[in-house]
C-alpha cells in the first residue's frame, strides 16, 4: 500500500497497542505530531519536559506491554537520555522517536541549530546507542523495512529502541506492508525445549527443598501466567527480589516474603540459598539489592531462566523460551498436595490507629497498608518510600511500580502519569518523598490538568533521608528546600479540583484517606515525618552502602 | 605535597576561579561533597535536578570564565548531558564532575544500581564523550597529572570535559605538585603570527570597505579587549551575530546592527556582505541565526580569526593566537579619523506610555528596552523573548546571556541561578515564556530561597508561540497548561519576600518595573500576551524555518 512514513510508523505503533505517545514539542516534530492525531485512537501527550516525558512512556508501557516517546533532536533527545536508560536498565520497551533535522542537512553535514553546529550527527545516535537496543536513521528508502523491523526488536527484546525520522520526509509516500506487524513469540527448538524440560523435570523431582526466586523478568518477558501454573501445580515456594515485587502474589501460602541477600530474614535467606533446585528469573543482581555483591545465586542446584534461554545446573539451553520451557515442565509433573502451613510469616496485624499520635516510619507503612486494596496500582519512589513498602505484603492484584536498578530519583511522578493513561480505571497511589519530588514536580500539572485522579502521598522529611543515612546526616546538602506542598495543585492546575492535606497525626491520616477516596478527584496529602526518622531496613541498608560505595573510610566522617 | 584525590581537585577548582560547584547530591559524591566544603572559598549549591545543575553551571561559566557542577553515576550524568551539550555547542568551559561506582566494582565489572547491571562502565562515558573536550577516569595513580591535564584542557579550549572520580578513592592520599595550575595561554609562534600581521595588515591598508562581524568566540576565547582596540583605533564598522550579542558595544558608533544573513536589514547585510576586507571571529553558522545554510561569510574577502589560528584571505596561519595577532595589527596601523557620523541607525525612540493600552509584542519590547541600565546581566529564553530582544540595542557593559546555538528551552531560568551566583552584585533580568518556564520552574526554588534578587518577567502567551510560527498555530500541542504563575514564589519559598506582579496593560507593566526596583528583593512579574501575537521578526523566522525544517509541503498544511 501507498501511505507515508509518519503515518506507517505512528500506525504501526498503535498496532502494537499503543494509544498515546509523550514528548515535547520541537521545531523537527511539529509534523509528526499532526501524523499522530491523524491516527485513529493514537493520541501525543505533551509533557513539561522530554525527561518528564520519558518517565511517563516507561510507566505507561510497565502496564500496557510498550511505550512510545516523541522529542526533537539533540537537546530533546539528550534531556531523555536518562530515562531511556533507566528502560533499558529496567528492561522496560520504548520506542523513543527522534525528529531529526532534515535529512539534505544531516547528510550534507550542515551547520544548524539543536547540533554541535560542525555538521556532525553522529554524537547524539552514539550517545543514545549505548542505552537501546537497536536504532535506525529512517530514509524513505529504508523506512517500511527499518520501521518494522525496529519495532519487532522492541518487542522481543523488551528494551528500548531509537529511531530518527528526518523533519523532512515524514509526509513522503512510500510503499509498505499491506500486512500487520508480526509480533509472534519465537518458538523454541525443539529438540533443546524437549532436553531442557526433561533435564529441569529430572532436578525437580529428586529435589527436596524447590524453591523460586521472582525477579521482573517474569513481568516484562511475559511469563507471569505459566510460571504461577507451575509454583501452584507443584507448590513451590517462592521469595522476590526488590525488583521483582508483587509480579506473583504475596498472599499466597507458597509467597515465603523478600529475599535481600544477606539482609534477608533467616528463614527467607534459608528457602532461597539451602535449595537444592531453585528457579531464578533473569535475577537482577545490583548491590541495592542484595547489599553484596554477588553474581549468582548461592543455592545448591539453579535453573536459571531467562527470555530466551536457560541454564540448568550449568548446562545452557538456547533457544529455549522461557514460557514454553515452563509450560512444558508443568505438564510432566504430578501435581503435589498443598502445605500443612503457609510458607512465609503471616502478614503482620495493622497497628491500631491512635489518632494523637504523631506520624513516625515505623506506623507509617503498616497504617498505610491498610488501605490498600486488590488491583491498586502502587508507585514508591526510591528513598524511604520504596524501601518501606517493599517488606509490605500487597494484596492480590496488586501493579507495584518503582525503578529498583537505575535508581534515577524523580522517576515516580511523571510515571505515574504513564501508569494513569495506561489504566485509568484502576485506583494509583504514589509515594514519594520531597526530595525526589522536586526533580520532576512539574508533571504533576499534566496529570491533574488531564484530569486524572491518583492518589498522591508526599513525605516530607525535608531532604534527602536515604541519603542521610549513608552519610552526612546533618549536612546541608542532603537538605531541600521546604515548599508549601498542598498549595502547589492549585498553582499548577488552577481550574482542577484537587482534595489536599496536610498530616501529622495517625488520625489526620486515616481521616484524610477516607476522604480521598470518598471524592471524585485527585488527591496530594502532604505526610510530615522527622528528618531523622527512618525505616528499620534504611538503618542496614545506608551504612552497609557506605560501606560499598567509600570502603574502609581514611578520611574524616561526618 | 600529600593531598587527598578530592582535596586536589577541589583546590584546583578554586585556584581556577571558581567559587561555586553546582549540582545534585547522589550516594557515589557525598564524600566528594564534604570535600568541596572542606576547601575554604567553594561551596556546594543543590540544585533541584541535574539538568539545573547543568545549566546553572553554564549560566555561572558565561560571567566567571569557568563553572563546575557535579552529579552521581549514570542517572545525574545522563540528567546533566543535554546541559553539558549547550556548553560545548556554545564554547562554555565547565568542568563536569562524576561520582562513579568504586573502582573495584568498575574494574570487576560489578552489578551495580545507577548503571545497566550489567558490569559495563563505559557506556557512560561514551555517551559523555560526544559532548565533551577531554574525558578522564581518575584512579589513585593518575590523579595528580590527570586532573591538571584535564582543567588546563578546560581552560585553553573552552568547553566542557568530565571527570569520573570513583566513590571509594576520594579520600585516598596521593603525591601532587606544590605549585599553581598552569593557566597561561599558549604562545604564537613567533615567524606565523608576524607574518599573519603583516597579511593583515596588508588587506587592511588596501581595504575601503573594513567590517568585522562579532560572534561568541570574541567573549569564550577572551579577545574582547584585544579587538575593541583595534577597531576603535581603526574605525571598523561592526555588526553581531545573534550569538555575539551585546559581546562589544551597541552604543558605539561604529556598531552597525545585528546580522541575521539574508533576514538582515539591507544596511547592515551591505557593510558586511560587501565589504572588502571582513573580520570574522569564529562564526557559528546556523540556520537559525542566518536563515539559510551558509558555511562563510560572502564578503569578497575574509580575516577568520579563531582562538589558536587565522585565516587571512584563503591562507591559514595555525598556531596564531587570536589576542595577539589582533594586538600586534593594532599597533602596526596607523590611526583613523572617526567618521563623520554613526554607522548604524540611531536606537529607537521609546515609545510614549499609554497606560490603557494592552500589551503588544510590538509595544513591549521597546518599552523594556527603556528600563535596562549599563551594566545590566540580561538573560533571554529562546522564543520571543530572545528573538525580540535580538534587535533592542543594549546600553554600554550589559551582558546579554541566551543559549542560541543549541537552543534549549528552559535553558535560563536555571542559568540565572548561575550568572546571579556569579555576579550577585549586577542587577539581573530574565525574559521566559511560559511554555520554556515549565520545564525547569522549580529552579525558582533555588533562586529564591538563595536569597538571590533577579527580576523575572515571565511572557505569558499559553504555550509555544515561536512554535505556533513554524507550524500549528491553533494546534493543541502547542498549548501549555495556564498555571498561576504569580502564585508559584510562595509555593517554592514561603519565607522568602518576593515581589510579583501580573500586568496586561502597558501602565501596570510600568508601574510593576518602578516597584520591583524600587524593593530588596526579589521579583516575579507575569506579562500577558495574545497568544497569536509576535514580534515581527518571528514572522519572518517562523515561515522560513518550516522550509528549512519540512521543505515544500506535499502533506496537508496545518
Amino acid at each position: 500500500m501507498k501511505t507515508s512514513i509518519g503515518n506507517y510508523l505512528f500506525t504501526r505503533l498503535k498496532q502494537m497497542g499503543i494509544g498515546h505517545v509523550f514528548g515535547v514539542p520541537g521545531d523537527f516534530t511539529l509534523q509528526m505530531l499532526d501524523q499522530i492525531e491523524d491516527v485513529e485512537g493514537l493520541a501525543f501527550v505533551g509533557n513539561c519536559n522530554e525527561l518528564n516525558a520519558a518517565y511517563a512512556a516507561d510507566g505507561y508501557a510497565r502496564l500496557n506491554r510498550i511505550g512510545a516517546m516523541i522529542t526533537t533532536y539533540g537537546v530533546g533527545d539528550l534531556s531523555a537520555l536518562c530515562g531511556v536508560a533507566g528502560a533499558c536498565a529496567e528492561n522496560v520497551p520504548l520506542v523513543f522517536i527522534s525528529g531529526a533535522p532534515p535529512l539534505y542537512a544531516m547528510e550534507g553535514h550542515l551547520r544548524i541549530h539543536h547540533s554541535l553546529a560542525e555538521g556532525d550527527f553522529d554524537n547524539v545516535m552514539n550517545s543514545v546507542r549505548e542505552f537501546t537496543v537497536a536504532q535506525t536513521r529512517l530514509t524513505p528508502a529504508n523506512a517500511a523495512f527499518e520501521i518494522d523491523r525496529i519495532l519487532r526488536i522492541c518487542w522481543i527484546e523488551r528494551q528500548p529502541v531509537f529511531i530518527q525520522i528526518p523533519s523532512n520526509i515524514s509526509y513522503l509516500m512510500i510503499d509498505a506492508p499491506d500486512h500487520p506487524l508480526d509480533l509472534s513469540t519465537p518458538q523454541s527448538d525443539g529438540e533443546s525445549l524437549k532436553a531442557a524440560i526433561a533435564l529441569a523435570r529430572q532436578h525437580l523431582e529428586r529435589a527436596r527443598r524447590p524453591a523460586a526466586l521472582i525477579d521482573m523478568d517474569v513481568d516484562r518477558t511475559g511469563y507471569r501466567d505459566a510460571l504461577v501454573g507451575l509454583i501452584e501445580k507443584y507448590k513451590i515456594p517462592y521469595a522476590s527480589f526488590r525488583s521483582g515485587k508483587a509480579i506473583l502474589s504475596e498472599r499466597s501460602g507458597l509467597f515465603a516474603g523478600m529475599y535481600h541477600g544477606a539482609a534477608s530474614q533467616p528463614e527467607i535467606r534459608d528457602i532461597i540459598e539451602k535449595s537444592d533446585c531453585l528457579f531464578v528469573t533473569a535475577p537482577s543482581f545490583v548491590e541495592a539489592s542484595t547489599l553484596q555483591f554477588i553474581d549468582q545465586m548461592p543455592a545448591e542446584m539453579i535453573i536459571s531462566i531467562r527470555g530466551h534461554s536457560a541454564t540448568i545446573g550449568g548446562e545452557v539451553f538456547e533457544g529455549v523460551m522461557a514460557e514454553e520451557l515452563i509450560n512444558g515442565l508443568r505438564d510432566s509433573l504430578a501435581e503435589k498436595p498443598a502445605p500443612s502451613q503457609p510458607v512465609g510469616s503471616a502478614a503482620s496485624l495493622a497497628p491500631v490507629i491512635e489518632p494523637e499520635q504523631a506520624l513516625t516510619q515505623k506506623r507509617l507503612w503498616p497504617i498505610l497498608a491498610e488501605f490498600f486494596a486488590k488491583g491498586d496500582v502502587i508507585l514508591a519512589e526510591n528513598g524511604t518510600s520504596n524501601i518501606a513498602l517493599t517488606d509490605i505484603r500487597l494484596p492480590e492484584g496488586v501493579s507495584y511500580i518503582s525503578q529498583m536498578v537505575w535508581g534515577s530519583i524523580g522517576y515516580s511522578l511523571p510515571a505515574l502519569l504513564g501508569t494513569m493513561m495506561a489504566a485509568p480505571d484502576r485506583r494509583q497511589i504514589l509515594f514519594i518523598g520531597d526530595g525526589s519530588f522536586q526533580l520532576t514536580a512539574q508533571e504533576l500539572s499534566t496529570i491533574l490538568n488531564k484530569g486524572l485522579k491518583p492518589i498522591i502521598f508526599l513525605i516530607n522529611n525535608r531532604g534527602y533521608t536515604i541519603e542521610r543515612y549513608i552519610q552526612g546526616m546533618h549536612a546541608a546538602y542532603n537538605d531541600v528546600a521546604n515548599w508549601d506542598y498542598t498549595g502547589l495543585p492549585k498553582i499548577l492546575a488552577p481550574n482542577v479540583e484537587t482534595f489536599t492535606a496536610s498530616v501529622k497525626s495517625e488520625g489526620e491520616l486515616a481521616d484524610s484517606f477516607k476522604q480521598c477516596v470518598s471524592r471524585d478527584c485527585a488527591s496530594f496529602i502532604e505526610i510530615h515525618l522527622d528528618p531523622f526518622d527512618a525505616p528499620e531496613p534504611l538503618k542496614i541498608f545506608g551504612p552497609k552502602t557506605a560501606e560499598l560505595d567509600y570502603g574502609p573510610r581514611r578520611g574524616k566522617r561526618r
